[in-house]
């Protein structure tokens, strides 16, 4: 069968590989459809020091159950299913918790063992969802990053009313927009530094858009509030120096949720922190938000595939690892048929 | 009637002025007993902003209700009473999702109105706490410093079982020692730089105490979690060079209290925090804890007159201010008697 495998860093192809078996426990799938991250990006150009070569990438994938292993029950031959590749132990201090995806012991299917990028993938039973009424394998392809949306929007505690500033209109900023909007969340300020960026965002529903060079963030985000500031502020610029002016912006008892994986320090003013008693929240994957996705993608609240920019064959998928390698700002949600 | 008034930075004494009338709302309280703060020396040396000259302060106090303000009903003269000092206008964004302690509006008594340090003050009815049966107007005037701790504690969520490390054993780390205790949190690891304050905290229940320059503090956490780390870190150090450590420190899904006000900056490297998933929290004031430091108090669980290392009359306030100003390691919590 065929797998993109990476073999090293920027060494990766579509090779035929054995059709793996069942294992006890897991569930052999024929994948139909599995979404590009950027994370893949950065396994590809082996950025990713979890990652051992060769690694078949790909943690956003739906498709067929082909076989099921040995002590699987409520899963069956034919089932439309997608994969939360968060793979836990449930012994740990945060799966005791409540906590599984900073799980100690922490797997993500994709990035520790083979994932969607592949005609057949064999994943642990706990992590199979079955798709409700309505919800197309192309849609379901992509409940994981929309997941990571729900994820940080729900560490954030949104209240009814609150107003919502998201820092960077890329795929994950976006993700957040439509989430927040499916949850209901009505006044939405995206920034970004890229106009067609920010033409998407107002597309996907953002109230207004402010440009991270041209406007005076800061001044409009008073001006909007009264001074007050706003409640809820995401991250998905993931620029460190950012931090200082989303401290001043947020309002007293404001939330911030924090998405980048990036070593440079920012700057904490902890006055900042305490005169208002904010909360500054990590999000890392997912913890269990598989459900509530797939019920707001049903009930039509949530559109995924307004964020695909590319629909293309598997064996078109070298080529578009090269154009978000080289041209990224063409694509927003790359979308590759796997299997029928 | 006395007062200890402040008219300029470090310029007060004990002085003499009208005794109050209850204004409508309000209740005029003969207080009992006062405890100094930190925040009081704050103010006398001219660091607090929202101070105006000249100020009575005193923002922790228990007395009698001597009179009673038109329009308030449920407290009648000769209760033994202690007064909560947030001062919240009920309408804005923090207090209408049930954060008033960071109103729009805030005032605190003893800081932006005349507090404690008198022989009677007038305060909002609603700010007023019945004494529960077995809880002296002594220990109730120091409910306020363990409301902070409650707060700091209940912001930082501590499940069954959390491990808590505390830097710092100041007033303020030792009111955070005693009410994780008096809450049920087993193993409390105390970190200062000043031996006779470990030995305090050891005294009043610490697990184990870690000196901030002879031991390697990370290396013991990591040998005591075999790794893991710790869930509950509360800086009461406030030193804003130790946030990285404490970020090191913190297990996967943990919680790190924050209540410096300090305007420097502290290294925050997001990776650590995406990466275990972390959650900062600042804490200010307290957020409607009278009634919880209460009834540890009456239960016996909470003990704060352990705390109390000086008793000392009115008269002798203004020597105290002085000792604490010059000789703060020989004191712990200074209890002034002001009435009878």
């Amino acid at each position: 069968m065929k797998a993109f495998q990476v073999s090293a860093p920027l060494n990766y192809r579509i090779t035929d590989i054995d059709v793996p078996q069942a294992a006890p426990g897991e569930v052999l799938v024929r994948v139909a459809f599995a979404g590009i991250c950027g994370s893949d990006m950065h396994i590809i150009h082996g950025d990713n020091a979890f990652v051992r070569f060769p690694r078949i990438t790909g943690h956003e994938f739906a498709g067929l159950v082909e076989a099921v292993g040995e002590g699987v029950d409520g899963i069956a031959i034919g089932d439309k299913v997608c994969i939360d590749p968060v793979i836990s132990c449930g012994h740990c201090y945060p799966c005791r918790i409540g906590r599984p995806n900073v799980c100690s012991a922490l797997e993500v299917i994709g990035v520790h063992r083979n994932g969607g990028f592949e005609e057949r993938v064999n994943v642990p039973a706990a992590n199979v969802h079955h798709l409700p009424e309505g919800v197309g394998l192309d849609a379901a392809a992509l409940v994981e990053p929309y997941s990571i949306a729900a994820n940080v929007l729900g560490r954030m505690q949104p209240h009814p009313g609150d107003r919502l500033l998201i820092f960077g209109a890329g795929v994950i900023g976006l993700t957040i927009l439509q989430m927040a909007r499916a949850l209901g969340i009505e006044d939405i300020t995206v920034t970004d530094v890229i106009d067609a960026r920010l033409d998407t965002a107002r597309e996907l529903g953002a109230s207004r858009t402010l440009h991270g060079q041209r406007d005076d963030i800061e001044a409009a985000v008073s001006e909007l509030t009264d001074g007050e500031g706003i409640p809820l502020i995401a991250d998905a610029a993931c620029v460190p120096a950012l931090l200082p002016q989303m401290l001043r912006m947020a309002s007293p008892a404001g939330r911030i949720g924090l998405l980048g994986f990036n070593p440079t320090p920012s700057d904490l003013v902890q006055l900042e922190v305490i005169k208002k008693e904010l909360t500054l929240v990590g999000s890392r994957l997912n913890n269990r938000k598989f459900p509530e996705v797939l019920e707001l993608m049903a009930s039509g609240r949530l559109d995924p595939l307004a964020l695909v920019s590319h629909r293309l064959s598997f064996d078109e998928m070298p080529g578009a690892i090269d154009m978000l390698d080289h041209h990224p700002e063409r694509a927003r949600k790359v979308l590759i048929q796997i299997g029928t």
